[in-house]
């Protein structure tokens, strides 16, 4: 990224994500009532698109290879707020109203669990 | 990962980082008092090593390709106080108490503008 390329990122009005090597940014759900971190994933611009065209969250799975609807088979869907996006627009944050447990274990939040010591514990 | 192994990083206290095949996991850190979202970046084994030695957030930035301490030259450390784990643990969210404005633009977040239409606007 040259100077003139992160400082437009960084102040400008433009929305310029800015994709790693894979086509991806960050993407960070946070409950627009209680402010908790529902999930993390990744999303290429296809989920990006989709997600503005349809105001439901849309990712990109890694592990699948493909982009999917948060909730296309649980019906547990996201729908989506406001869309933030960070200094140099490789990560959004999504403030989100949930349809259900955003985990697909049935927690509220995928993070259910700390580090104590050495080990994870259930988050209070 | 097989059935197995995702039924253990799932339920099981077993602190087992799944790492990208660039040995990297997301890294989130949360304000402890006003929880909001600080900054987004990555941590490779030795950042998360680091962070948990020292109780200061360390990262792994792809773009330098190296290890860094978060306050390292402008001295907004970020305190860790919790650090979560994700259902597949290839995400963690820190806890943090920053010593100054997390983002290298002056702003308390990095998260400081929405999309609102087809642009960038300060978030209220």
């Amino acid at each position: 990224m040259t100077g003139a390329d992160a400082e437009q990122r960084e102040k400008g009005s433009t929305f310029l994500p800015r994709f790693d090597d894979k086509g991806l940014i960050t993407a960070i759900a946070v409950d627009s009532l209680s402010r908790e971190i529902l999930m993390v994933a990744f999303m290429n611009q296809e989920a990006i698109d989709q997600t503005r065209e349809t105001g439901l969250a849309h990712f990109y799975s890694r592990s699948r290879g493909r982009q999917w609807m948060k909730g296309e088979t649980s019906g547990h869907v996201l729908r989506v707020q406001e869309i933030r996006v960070d200094c140099d627009q490789d990560a959004v944050v999504m403030i989100v109203t949930p349809a259900g447990p955003a985990c697909h274990t049935g927690a509220v939040s995928c993070f259910y669990r700390k580090l104590e010591g050495d080990g994870l514990v259930p988050v209070a």
